[in-house]
């Protein structure tokens, strides 16, 4: 039974995007604040480990400050913290964290507007590919499979976790993608060219679909050319989540935010100690013992920071990223779903309520 | 009657949005001023509650200090308020809801322009299905009925509104968007598979579009073309729609913003403390009661935030989210004044004024 | 004679958008500074009432001041006076300022990019509806007349202008839009639904496109899909001019612009008072009487405002809206014109000067 | 001969816009710090007039104070010239340039999108036209010149260069773009209707294609609609070029960010003075009597705001303009280059170096 | 054999843009910081000539002001150096270098979505264009080759890589890109004209695919005109490709931020000397030698710098740069890979695992 098949992969829909929506379609009292208490793809699960070395590193060289250093080593201690505080504003970090993280969420929807949907090319497959005969469905189902199998082709050069699904060409044989006869074809040209195979799928649908018209099952060249323009639409799709994936924000910029944020509290950690009031340095007139605003300015920088981490590659596994194994399996489901529709599931043409 | 029956959904008419385009038309002295006085879809209607509970803990603190606390633990307090009052500022929330606004701003209109139309599919069919007869205007309204379908599922799926109104098939086979023999095809289908069936509606609508084609109502392959291609348009459409809703905004971005204004606050109402004049503490040369200028500043950041929780997600009921209940009405009620014209509402050719 | 009558509008030509390209084509010494000696659409008649406002509001205070108090309270107010100068800077409004005003003005352009411009269906009338008879005449130029028809109604939603001008299908009757058949019908379709009927002249042109096919006017279903289709984005563009009419930049964000930048100046009042030089404050060794800084920082920051302000609704009769009233008159010509070429202004085809 | 008339207009090619990119293709040490020494479209050709002023104005005032003052009214002087000092940066024009010239820059490249290119048209032309005959060569070069015919109408609207060269029709008829009798018809045309003729030559283009495909020269309406798609995208490129024109950035955003910078080095003539460091004044410990921060201040500023003057209408003959001149001869050489090949021009089919 | 030549290209593909997609995938512990650890695309092999040389000029003055100054001196050079620290401030280039860098970013993403993948058009070609035999096989072939040589001709244009491997039409013989007839074709067009020959072989593609219609290998003029549709769309890719080289950001506003920066650093050398602390300067209260901050400051701009360096023109040989050369070989080896499919690589239609 196709279906029993193609949902066994359910499971995978269990590890979602983290989605918030519907928390906050109407404003309410506190809508935002409520969002605070999460934790899958929450700030506070991916700042916590760079927080703890923080807070470790800060309370290190405050104890050593208080009870480790002499006197005069004390005084000079002062002075070069207050060097720190004084100098290490220079570098506007808030600034160029803004600028970074703008380029990061346009190239993150970016990525997502190019994820490629089978779902229109299964209803027009349903809808210009004519008969219930084995072979029309036979023209059906394999298009769909190949547009399918390019997709997971496309998949796996850039998501690590489909590729982990299926490391070869074995294991989609093994999930029904590739038949034995298509699989040595693949095998023959790798061969042949180094080149990706991604688009061969692509290829051999337009090839169906061109026998399809021959055979009569597609009656005019204009459906021929509806169909064949979307799988080229599909094809495009996967070529540009190839080039988001092969041209991502050069190196030096992400180098550049990276080295700026942590660098500004490494020094943070000697610039912000609590110096002895008694000494009366200017905004030292008081010892709290807990950095509290260092604590909150370290979040913020850092949590800013892991915006752009956590979009800059949407392709892996994490809490924010695009979930690319239950895709597979939603789109398999789907195009089958849509493309092999029943006869008995087309509603037959009756007067509805509105009629007269 | 069918004008009757959809016309009766006109009281949703009445809740819109907030509109104010034609108030600032022109440009004249206070133009925006007048603008201040309106309450729906204000930001004080937004801000009232935070800024409320913010005066109150403001106040709570300024009558410790200033009647139940000893002197020497005034003084105590007064170097903190000093400290917190230097240090909060290293948090420039500014930059970060500058860059977080216009993001969301971005997605709320890319959202907009998402939203599905079908008065372009209606006009092409009244066009294109030729004939009077009853199997002429049965496919051109069942196609307008299966696109609102379609469109009214997309709906349940994203607006809490539209599904609080139409929760099952059996309510949108109430409201005549359903025929029995249809409801009881998408239930056999839901046994079949979990994936949502918002795409069948469309996928039966290319369906009588082809039937009509082969039956001679539409007369060439390329008026076929057009209609298909303008059912998938609005298919397109309601996927993009799910996609929003499905991705949005990481949870990261939201709380580190919301994080960064509310603690801002959390310490102004200490740091913002007027301190006894009488200590000559520098920039607290007098103690006016009323801190204006917190308050204002409460006031903007704040609203600044509602900003983007008005906007983040407008697919509620709020006063700037989009009219999902009455867009449901308007639809079909267009697509029908549309699709189904009657001949005698089409003018006769006659010569016009301007001919010579 | 037709063009006598289109061309009666013309006087509406005269009052046009303010136009300066042409004295910046080039860059030449004080290429910008000659544009400031204008002053239609210029800043100064935008800012000039809320100035004097400003002007007069310090005066007063200034007076008060110097003459009014006695020494004690100026005492007071030069302490508040160095309170609020203190504190009124805590609100970034050139920040807010900045991505207001970028907002507005990415959507002041969209508006602009949805304006209908018919002048490429004219044209495909021209070609593709065959014939010089009565007939096919009247076909080209009552398709011309119902889209522009159904953009002038399109304009009379969306600007006040256009309003006054067209208050009713009576109006249009005598503009020689309508037919009074076409009147009625339209009359019979408002009592039948409340919807717009902005529409339904798109539709009646494609009956007529649809028609002349089928009477051999136009040869092939190619030139008619053209024709539909551009009848068809014609009232896309108009579906687009209501959508931008409709959903507005959020009144909380214009409302959180607004109230910042007025309450700045506001407080400006009190704190950029000149204090007596003879009280040794900072930043008041001198007393100029005319605070040149405060009405230069007010005229920047109102005047940047009202680029907001004179943008965010294109659709009047400022300097700087689009004229939808010229509009109107100018696309009725020009479809004219062209939709309605007679053979003798159709070159003959003759070997040009480049022949050998 | 063709190709002799055409390229005589090759001496415009010189006047070329400024390139660098080739300089700055690959990343080495000082690549940028090369750019600096070039004069053309360079900063310091488009400063120096303003600097000159600015450098006069500044020792103006700064010879009346050290040697013209008495002593007394020096003190006054200084006094103003601290309070300038301070206040003068209350206008952050750094904030409103970035935005300001931010959007010039995505106008302007908005413009250069929008200049048509006729040469896949010509392409075109070359392929679905048959016939190497006469008429149908006819029928080539004349759509081919109607297009350019349109194209130059369009630049001589919004390029004052292109006018210059063409200000009348009589001009174009001498160039080659009109026959007498062409221009006997616009003649006519301009007679009945104030309305720019710009579009007609698209109108008589389309018409040739019409009448090629009836003659049989074009062999299917596809390749027909093809053909005419391309001239109305054309004429669409055209319609943008010219609503580029009209709707610059509104007068009133140019005007406040040019008074803003201008006013702010107004000020900065008498803020930036050295001041007697004998008076002990704050940040006046040293007097160099070349003010070399506010020079580079002025240069920093004056240059930003010249980015935006030499982009906000690149219709002129700027070293940054678009070469409209050179365009037009480039076109219709490129044009005819295309649309008129010749047979022998067209390789044979053979079989290539990697044929097995 | 086809194969081996073309995949003799294959060690240009080693030499690779630097790619860090895949070691960002996931989000983890210290993910970004392991970025910094690398060379290649680096901003320390970017930024490290400037630092030297920084450093060296920062050490000369260093030594100069604490060895060789007399006392004296030593006092003006101090007041200097507090007058420089104090003012270079005054010119935003953290404003300036965001918005710059911006624009850059966008326009290098630009670049990347113009470059030319004729992937889709092989597909076409091996679809539409029908028989083994070798005539059809020729057509398919030849196509494929022209476009490869419209598009490494525009590569030579902008490429210097690609100009220095095919500086002439014999080396694109040699390469097997030309055939002699064809070298000789367009020697003698480059006599007649100066243009550019880019778009030439677009043209004989198209004109290959015309007479592949006439002679029936492709079967309907809706597939002709899709494939004539997909090499016009290349072309296009071509052209915008041209016009991203001709019209880079103007010269003034590179020329104005590579100004700022530098002469910041410049200045910098001067007011970031270590005071002597016994001298009591503000902010001068201790003496570390290293001036660790403003290495860190100039590390962080100049790094910032550098991006816009790097991505300005991405049509080099630099590491971030778009690998032509290897592209050119890919794409010679893809098109064939798909247009020259044999039939024995179209796998039969056969039933999959998923049918009941």
């Amino acid at each position: 039974l196709r279906e029993g098949k193609t949902t066994g992969g359910d499971k995978h829909l269990k590890k979602m995007a983290v989605r918030y929506s519907h928390d906050v379609t109407d404003y309410r009292l506190g809508c935002f604040v409520r969002l605070l208490f999460r934790w899958r793809g929450s700030v506070y699960k991916m700042v916590w480990p760079d927080m703890l070395m923080y807070i470790l590193l800060y309370y290190i060289i405050s104890f050593v400050y208080r009870f480790a250093l002499p006197e005069d080593e004390k005084r000079v201690f002062e002075k070069i913290s207050i060097h720190v505080s004084h100098f290490r504003n220079l570098i506007p970090i808030s600034f160029v964290l803004g600028f970074y993280v703008s380029v990061i969420v346009t190239r993150w929807w970016g990525m997502y507007v190019s994820m490629p949907w089978p779902d229109t090319l299964a209803i027009l497959l349903s809808n210009h590919v004519h008969g219930q005969g084995n072979s029309a469905r036979l023209a059906r189902v394999t298009v769909a499979r190949y547009v399918n199998m390019g997709i997971v082709l496309t998949f796996t050069m850039v998501s690590p976790a489909v590729k982990a699904k299926f490391p070869g060409y074995q294991d989609l044989l093994d999930a029904g993608y590739l038949t034995k006869d298509e699989k040595s074809v693949l095998e023959r040209l790798d061969r042949r060219s180094k080149q990706h195979k991604t688009y061969l799928p692509f290829l051999w649908a337009c090839r169906i679909v061109d026998q399809a018209k021959r055979e009569g099952m597609i009656t005019d060249p204009i459906a021929q050319k509806t169909i064949t323009d979307e799988i080229m639409r599909l094809r495009g799709c996967c070529g540009e989540l190839l080039g988001w994936d092969d041209y991502n924000i050069p190196l030096v910029y992400t180098q550049v935010v990276t080295i700026a944020v942590y660098s500004f509290f490494l020094f943070s950690i000697l610039g912000e100690q609590f110096l002895d009031p008694a000494q009366n340095y200017p905004n030292n007139i008081i010892d709290l013992y807990v950095p509290v605003f260092s604590l909150l300015q370290f979040f913020f920088y850092i949590g800013w920071l892991k915006v752009a981490e956590s979009l800059i590659n949407p392709f892996g596994e994490d809490d924010h990223d695009f979930e690319f194994v239950s895709l597979v399996t939603r789109h398999l489901e789907m195009t089958y779903l849509l493309a092999d529709t029943q006869e008995r599931e087309i509603p037959a043409l009756v007067k509805d309520t509105f009629w007269e």
